[in-house]
């Protein structure tokens, strides 16, 4: 007696079916391929890990965590990102290994989701992290890379937005006096939500100049033009230095040749509460949401008793083989019907063809109930069939 | 203040370090190249399965599932097979795609240990199903791509053995009269402990003749002629017809060159539940577990409500990597290591480097503490240091 849900899955999980998966399979490998040029090493973490460990510095909200129990009560959880899980490798199994380390992974991360949305709970992200280099080349160089990954990748229009944490936050600060003032605006801008950032600055009893700095902030997106715009913002020893690093940022990706897409942007606040420094976005025509992201994070590495300054960012899969478009994939096949009699045959006109790299279907006829059905899944038909030499393979 | 255990991992779970990384990925792209060049198409599924559904059919014991509870109470699993999520998929989304489907996979799978004794609760397997195909020739495709994929691999000597769990079952019942009894018995065998066979065996209130046979089955082990050995031992029609099929096979095999290394053994029994017919384990010298297994489980699908007879094998990556042996891997980098005033070459040298297929780091001294340390983890270091243009690199 079947279920009542055999065919089901769980929430938020998906298959992938032969055309995606090779789509996603060769636009993966050539991400790859150019992480691996730029001398980024890829290594696999396990799926679950403590929830003491890296579940709690994953900085994922703790109800989208998928939990579970070991043998000895402890609990585990599936891996919400890549960051926090290459964090404790760094600090135990690689701890001999001098920084600066490039290190890069492909995987699926898991995220719970509240109610059925049609969003996926489980998805892949390739990504890198450079860590144990605080300076202005590691995050060009993070930029650069993002970029060129895009480019190669066919991604015609890309846009990559850059802010910055540390800016922000200090500038709410300054201005609201305390970080738990500061809190609610910070949500505001993660969840893009400008209407209510607005309407809840107004509501703040603040001065009305204090009040044009906080609304201006929202007006801080555009091209390195805006950084002098956000000087006025900000005045302060702090914030001047940060602008220049900016300043400073964008020429070194105009060595790169990857300034063309940088877009600034005051308002990106991520939700990934590890991040110290710059953040980054990247985005691809047509895609609400991100196919990339990225940032600084500062103050992870101290949590595994290996401090270091770091950065990285994520590509995520689904969205960006979504953003490069439908195109031709390579899964053409053919196949080759027989029956007994000349089945050397057969395998030896496979034979030939598999050494030629097609992809070659060798199917005795008396397995197929419907010839029809069955041939027009494939881009070419040999019916090798009764005695007659009726075919040239030579 | 770190947890006492923040570096730590779960029971069972494993770290992949770059140099392993590589040379996994490579033998596992030419393992996916021979099997796509057969016509396979690769799949993916989730890793979170419901246990009513695929956990149930899995035919891994209950108590090795890592189980967890979704938002609405219901029992999910990590999947412990392919097999049976595979299954569900050919009854679902690829329900309408008509029978043979050849479908492959490449993805970890989860068993948990009842105790840490070192054995992986996380494995890779890389695997292909022919569902749908109750023939000889399906047969005889299965066993002959397997050999392929560990002669294309580099597997310089491996064996393949077969047996058949039909032909066993029948055996047992016919001497023992009833399927508990045989229970024991087939425990035993899946255990591979011949021993404790014998012992039970002699324990047995049989007549001599039947003692004889039961342990005259554990010397059913070898080449063809083996299959003769085994006539007398259960001369029903049944049985003989099994062993006519398993010559047909074999000649079968012999058109495909891959007859050389099968062995039949009748003492093979799988803990997989699901197997109906042949199964078959390759061993490569060298490794005591077998690097690949598979067999034909007719009743699977109908589970699913997609009756169809069916055939696969798994191979085990971490063994087969194992087997294959250390081999020098392909991850050689080279590292340019500059100053600010020479970034620019540094960044062309880069970039010409990269497009000849090279992994260039591109290293900011400033960033790097111990220069020693760090230069000594690539195969060639690149100075551009000072304002002098010591180097040719057009």
């Amino acid at each position: 007696m079947s279920k009542p849900f055999v065919f089901e899955k769980p929430a938020g999980m998906r298959d992938t079916l032969p055309a995606f998966y090779q789509k996603n399979e060769d636009i993966k490998n050539r991400i790859k391929q150019e992480m691996e040029s730029w001398g980024y090493q890829f290594i696999q973490t396990p799926t679950l890990e403590y929830h003491d460990t890296v579940g709690e510095a994953s900085a994922i909200l703790d109800q989208q965590l998928f939990k579970l129990l070991d043998m000895e009560g402890k609990t585990l959880v599936l891996r919400p990102d890549m960051t926090a899980p290459i964090a404790r490798v760094v600090s135990s199994s690689m701890k001999h290994v001098a920084y600066p380390l490039r290190l890069a992974y492909s995987s699926p991360v898991f995220r719970a989701q509240q109610r059925e949305g049609g969003r996926p709970a489980e998805f892949e992200q390739v990504g890198i992290e450079l860590i144990g280099e605080g300076t202005a080349s590691a995050e060009a160089e993070a930029l650069a890379l993002m970029s060129e990954v895009f480019k190669k990748s066919g991604i015609a229009a890309f846009t990559v937005a850059v802010g910055h944490i540390g800016f922000v936050q200090e500038l709410l600060s300054d201005i609201l006096g305390n970080d738990d003032r500061a809190g609610d605006l910070l949500r505001y801008l993660n969840e893009k939500n400008y209407v209510g950032y607005t309407s809840h600055v107004k509501k703040l009893p603040l001065s009305s100049i204090d009040t044009q700095r906080l609304l201006k902030l929202l007006d801080l997106r555009g091209g390195i033009e805006v950084l002098d715009e956000a000087s006025s913002l900000n005045p302060n020893r702090r914030g001047q230095q940060t602008l220049q690093e900016l300043k400073d940022l964008y020429h070194l990706l105009e060595d790169y040749d990857a300034a063309q897409n940088i877009v600034f942007d005051f308002t990106l606040f991520s939700h990934m509460s590890y991040y110290t420094g710059i953040v980054f976005e990247g985005y691809g025509a047509g895609i609400g949401a991100p196919i990339a992201s990225g940032g600084r994070y500062d103050d992870l590495l101290s949590r595994f008793d290996r401090k270091a300054p770091a950065i990285g960012f994520a590509i995520r899969m689904d969205y960006f083989v979504e953003a490069l478009g439908k195109k031709s994939d390579d899964t053409k096949r053919q196949c080759i019907l027989y029956t007994n009699e000349r089945r050397k045959e057969a395998l030896k006109l496979a034979r030939n063809k598999r050494s030629e790299g097609k992809r070659v279907v060798m199917q005795n006829l008396t397995g197929v109930k419907n010839i029809d059905e069955f041939s027009k899944r494939f881009d070419d038909v040999h019916y090798l069939i009764g005695t007659q030499q009726g075919e040239d393979f030579s």
